[in-house]
């Protein structure tokens, strides 16, 4: 089975557009507010819009897609906290009527209704609803404030409640910022990135999985400029007397491979343990191109995999399915009691 | 000749700190303000206390740094305008003496005095006197305000008349952060990897070297996570509907080799293009140890581009020479000055 653990819903019904364009105006104008959170969408219009990733899991050749809302709408930063819970709970209801409705290409995973300054433990709520209603794990946004970076280190104990939940629940979190309101950030190309590589860092910095050694973190996009600087990272880490990455990180740390070039794959591949790695596209995400050079899309990153070489049978089986079981407890549940129990490795 | 464009003077005298405490401490006590600009130190003490640089020149084969205050001693976000500029002048005069004192082992670039909301305009009259002293370059902040971000990205025409000036005195700047005041971004290790990326996304977004077409960056540190994900970048582009790198950027933009293990720099010398790469190493710098995976300093990038297969003796010319002569035009005309014209290639 191949899992790709990181898709985005961005092809959202115009309705959910629509429901966001009240919330906002809301703002100005209370009277413009959304009066119901049913946005009027039929299963069937459900079941269209999503039509675009499975045509992409077909011809690419995947299975099975953990799906999340788009990362750049959860928009932490805009509005009141109130509009990200409400914001939240409608984003996170349609990933869960889609999981439902096509269980054998979706697993839903959730957003917070994170709030600049607001403490995490306010998203304990919705991350408990998320797991009544079957997600396997959650985005979380270490930048709420959407390039501004006013909010803790994730290191600090400001988000300690709700890792708190995270390893109670059994639900690992994609350390995913949002969109950026910072004009110096361009959203995908720079926010993203530094959001990965920053995370890492402080990672580094701190003790975190001391006090939480079943927490476990994705950092997507390959890991932002981790894999490249790997050197650079293992140097900093020892001049500042931390243990060895294997012990310090790298039980609790991913990676996953929306890297959208095959020297980059096969750096990450080079570099970063292979238990380490998860299969990922970002489908349909940040780059929708065809790269000239090689006839294929940027984010079909299963072409790149498949063309590393020294890569073993069990180094493929990990990427694309052993360590996304291991890394989402709840996943791997689910599979087998579908019947689709993993392979020992 | 082996010319290493990335070295900071980070073995400063102390005097150098107590002049930096004076200032600051006269924000609070004006009469604890420095009340000369005279630090006190024999050419002696300086020549002395570069010794470690020298000692690894000598060990690594290398001839020539390209040498600039300590990044991270800028800090353009403490104090005020006035205190930047002051601290602006002494650091850089302490690099101009070092360079005439030790001209075969040293070449000056300087520090600007950038301060969060100031005109880059207000950098002129530096920039302008570091040309009369030899100077071949400078650092140039895209974040003055250490890790906040608040000034205009540098597409903006907020940067037009500095850049203007560079253009005329035909000195190029090494997009460099300086130290942090976020306590979310760690200086080396997150803040000088995202300055980097980030300034490059800009880049792609605007169309600066039409306005600048022999305007010269070198984004350091192999370019912040900018080569991890070419294709990510080249996809990005291509979807804003931009034109091919090569046409857009690569007239213009340059990357270093401060990447600090061989897969880092076997990936850059892949995609990157060799005229766009100019040797480097940042000694002593970010990361200080021995890498126990090599025996060697981590830091030591000569090793890591000797062991790049695949590199013609044009290419190695270009890196370790060749490049620096075209990006630093006043670099190649102080060598030929001396006796030490390069190569045509």
């Amino acid at each position: 089975m191949i899992i790709d653990i990181h898709g985005h819903y961005t092809t959202e019904p115009q309705a959910l557009f629509a429901f966001r364009d009240k919330q906002l105006a809301g703002l100005a104008e209370p009277a413009r507010k959304p009066t119901t959170t049913d946005l009027g969408v039929s299963d069937e219009e459900l079941i269209k819009s999503v039509q675009p990733q499975i045509k992409f899991q077909t011809e690419r050749g995947s299975d099975l897609t953990i799906f999340s809302p788009r990362a750049g709408g959860m928009a932490h930063h805009v509005g009141t906290e109130e509009i990200s819970k409400a914001w939240s709970r409608v984003s996170n209801d349609l990933i869960h009527r889609i999981c439902t409705l096509l269980p054998e290409n979706f697993v839903p995973v959730g957003q917070l209704p994170q709030f600049p300054g607001a403490s995490p433990k306010n998203c304990i709520a919705e991350l408990e609803r998320l797991v009544d209603l079957g997600f396997v794990g959650v985005n979380l946004n270490p930048d709420p404030a959407g390039g501004y970076w006013t909010d803790p280190p994730m290191i600090d104990k400001w988000w300690y409640p709700l890792y708190e939940n995270l390893v109670e629940l059994e639900m690992p979190a994609m350390i995913h910022v949002s969109s950026s309101c910072n004009p110096n950030f361009h959203h995908t190309g720079a926010h993203y990135i530094n959001g990965d590589t920053t995370v890492f860092m402080q990672l580094i910095q701190g003790n975190l999985f001391k006090d939480f050694p079943t927490l476990r973190f994705v950092i997507p996009h390959g890991g932002g400029a981790v894999p490249f600087h790997w050197g650079r990272y293992r140097g900093i880490a020892q001049d500042m007397k931390k243990p060895v990455f294997s012990e310090h990180l790298l039980k609790n740390v991913f990676f996953d491979t929306c890297v959208y070039h095959l020297p980059g794959i096969e750096l990450l591949t080079k570099v970063i343990p292979i238990d380490n790695i998860l299969f990922a596209s970002e489908m349909v995400g940040a780059v929708r191109g065809i790269d000239p050079n090689t006839g294929h899309y940027y984010d079909d990153t299963k072409k790149y995999v498949d063309q590393v070489k020294n890569l073993s049978e069990t180094d493929r089986y990990k990427i694309f399915e052993g360590n996304a079981r291991r890394v989402y407890p709840r996943l791997d549940k689910l599979l087998e009691k579908r019947g689709k129990a993993g392979e020992k490795v």
